[in-house]
């Protein structure tokens, strides 16, 4: 699978439903991992080697936070909408953790077109992001709404 | 308000329906809304103070993903559940952004405890997580299940 080439910027009306993206794949290392949770999510699962062994993980695992800002990243290089990716909600499950070696992708499916009736010059897409891993099973499943923009008169 | 100070762990059945946790504070900079953006949200308005000012949003706001891993951050040192703050998924709502200067705050209620038919020694917790500024007002509202654990017996 080829990552999305598309240039941008895209217009709230160059968007269909069913429309799917690909991302490029984005390589998880133990050190990017225990950085992360430092800050951010400091549970020994997610920070020491040898304490996640006695852990339900098992083994070092990613915060799904850091997951969570990788989609991120990865949608930004693959998504150029207009005037940038604003997400108003979004709904995450983790069905698997990220460990290091993981090499990501993202899948991005457009599920529905919402233009607003208040401000006709925007409206809401809702997509399906899949991030997945080498072997194609999920980390994470997220239906998100952002905002997208008709292409100015 | 004060920040939640019990000690852990806690065990499934310390947690009862309507509990209500509260955090301490965390002050939001320019350089690490800047810094978070450059490595996950890599977007004008996240990354550029001058850019930013010609965005939607007015000015240098924060990506909501790094709203989330403060929120995250602040929530570990609230709710010392016993093997540790497992989420499984979570619904995020952004009703406005966290700007630099911001003091962000959790208020954390539990909605919903469901024992587990299959693993007796654990259960599913439903809680609400509001993301608060300096002034009250919700930047990030939260639906999460995290996992719990019974004491071992």
């Amino acid at each position: 699978m080829q990552p999305n080439n598309a240039s941008g910027p895209w217009y709230l009306d160059d968007l269909k439903t069913g429309d799917l993206f690909r991302s490029g794949e984005y390589e998880m290392d133990a050190n990017q991992i225990v950085a992360f949770a430092q800050q951010f999510d400091p549970q020994p699962f997610h920070t020491d080697l040898e304490a996640a062994k006695a852990s339900m993980f098992g083994k070092l695992a990613a915060s799904g936070w850091h997951t969570a800002a990788i989609t991120m990243r990865l949608l930004v290089e693959t998504l150029p909408f207009y005037k940038g990716l604003i997400g108003l909600s979004t709904d995450i499950q983790w069905p698997r953790p990220t460990y290091p070696g993981d090499r990501l992708r993202v899948e991005c499916r457009v599920l529905e077109i919402a233009p607003s009736r208040s401000r006709p010059e925007q409206g809401v897409v809702t997509v399906e992001t899949l991030t997945l891993g080498q072997e194609g099973e999920p980390r994470q499943r997220q239906i998100t709404k952002v905002l997208a923009f008709r292409k100015p008169e």
